[in-house]
């Protein structure tokens, strides 16, 4: 039977993160641990996670196993637990039933030919940069009031981010010497929904650095770390906002 | 002219648990202490408190007195209070005048033939267990997003509360020994509204233990020491749900 | 250019002061410092504030300026700044420039022909008290339920502040000896409406002392120093309600 014991803290972030893109997530379970991937309805957003077996507390499966499942429904058995816990997973039938403490909870699994999971789409970009988690979310934020679309711009120098409208400008700016990574040799810009960006850097609590690689109007990926020791692995997409 | 000194916290914990069930309340004094019986108006719940004399910080007298007021207002009146604040309290003609610092405030007694009291009615049972409420709590909340209603379960081997819907279920299990006091003979089981649970066990922020006494399908009984030294002795009494 | 650097904290206290008032206000800067007035649109309260240069921690300045702009999107700004934070402030054609740290942010300047600046109005009264901010607070706390307007009350011998509604009264009491200065030879009384004063002194965090003048049925004076150090100057005025 499939059993497992994970930090209420990870599996907590884990569905605060795929909950900024969609309501419903199919989990494919196998020896190595645990992929779950989703995409927002309209495409615009996506979201890749790897959690390991080693992010676990305990983690035992009958071969292979998906289980899809509402994610309000589990952020609302989570509410229930400390951060310091361990719940118990356990897989019956058609439930997945939590364990915390004396109080156990039931929810009916979905379908999983109804949830569907999507293919990452082929993207590259050899520009990148690494930048703290905390630095982008400031320029996000300065962003807010102004504008619903950001633009991020690279150069070799530094990276922005730059929101306008009739009456406000704001704009981050980090020299080169303040981000962690930076690989670009000419200019590159992509405009991108400010929404999504928010949500998303928000989900990730405990993540702390963000490698951005994008190029002139061109979807955005971020790969990040989160969960306790950095365990879970994730990747968010973003189409860029076409002008 | 009756006149009394009683600690801030007592007082409004008192309010807020007869505001659970009720908005209008009459107190009755005589030179023991207060009474205070309320019932909703659907007559689902009914709460009986007893604020003994020892419970005031200055208890003045003359007879007998009966007392109706408006607990929102009452509860206003405390909220310019500090928790750690006594409240000196007059009743002058119709008014019920407050002291607390350079403030003082009054509030037009209502009509006492207005506001009826409730007879408690002649339940009882023989089964009963003495939890710990934060125990209980935690029960209670882990059914709040399933069903509006929940299932108590006393087995002479533990104690139960259940909720269950079309999706979800939630289960709350204290096995005997971590009960503090246990008497059922053979399984009971009754279904009770659960937000008069909820509200009535975050209103009673002080109490400890909770004292319930139910059988199948039969009024549950709840009795509990509340205030500063646990001096005021609430009685709470909930109809069952029928299916 | 115009440029100037101040604690975010002086530069909130003063944007949320007129805020209370107005939304937009007209700044005006002379080598001594900073002068505002601003007055709602009904004409029920003014306020007039004074920043002398001593208060900002940078200030450059061409000649004379005058700068007017949305309050709303000033509080915004701010909003992105730890409290501890100071702000670099540049005014480049028709935008302010706000500087914190990695973070830039403009905002279009209004129209200075658009914003009217009040005359302050010829009232003096030679009755006062100078008042503990946080006293003065409870008592209007107190009669924030009871009724939308506040009677003031002045004698020789202590302050007082009413409220009454039909079924409910509030008063602060504070005797002379609890006043830090009082002059006043014969009660004096007037009304005036309570939002106004709530707001603003909800408004003034850093505010010690506040000196109250009126006399009967008269408009209320309020003067104070606040900011870092008590460098920044405010007034406030409010019509009486009359009965």
């Amino acid at each position: 039977m499939t059993t497992f014991n994970i930090s209420v803290k990870n599996l907590r972030e884990l569905a605060e993160l795929l909950n900024t893109v969609v309501g419903e997530a199919k989990f494919k379970f196998d020896k190595s641990g645990v992929i779950v991937r989703v995409v927002d309805p309209a495409h615009v957003a996506m979201v890749n996670a790897e959690v390991p077996k080693e992010a676990f507390v305990e983690y035992q499966l009958d071969g292979e196993e998906e289980i899809s499942i509402d994610l309000e429904r589990l952020k609302n058995v989570l509410k229930l637990a400390g951060s310091s816990d361990n719940v118990l997973v356990k897989k019956t039938n058609d439930k997945l039933k939590f364990e915390l403490g004396t109080i156990s909870k039931s929810i009916t699994l979905l379908d999983n030919s109804v949830v569907t999971v999507p293919k990452i789409p082929q993207i590259s970009s050899e520009f990148y940069t690494v930048i703290d988690k905390p630095a982008f979310e400031r320029g996000l934020k300065a962003a807010e009031d102004v504008s619903d679309a950001i633009r991020l711009l690279l150069t070799p120098d530094d990276f922005r981010a730059r929101a306008a409208s009739e009456s406000e400008e704001s704009e981050m700016t980090i020299p080169k010497d303040m981000l962690k990574e930076i690989n670009c040799k000419s200019p590159i810009k992509s405009l991108y929904p400010l929404e999504y960006l928010l949500k998303f850097v928000k989900s990730v609590s405990s993540a702390e650095d963000l490698k951005l690689s994008f190029k002139d109007d061109y979807p955005l990926t971020i790969e990040f770390k989160f969960g306790g020791q950095g365990l879970m692995k994730g990747l968010f997409l973003l189409a860029p906002r076409t002008e």
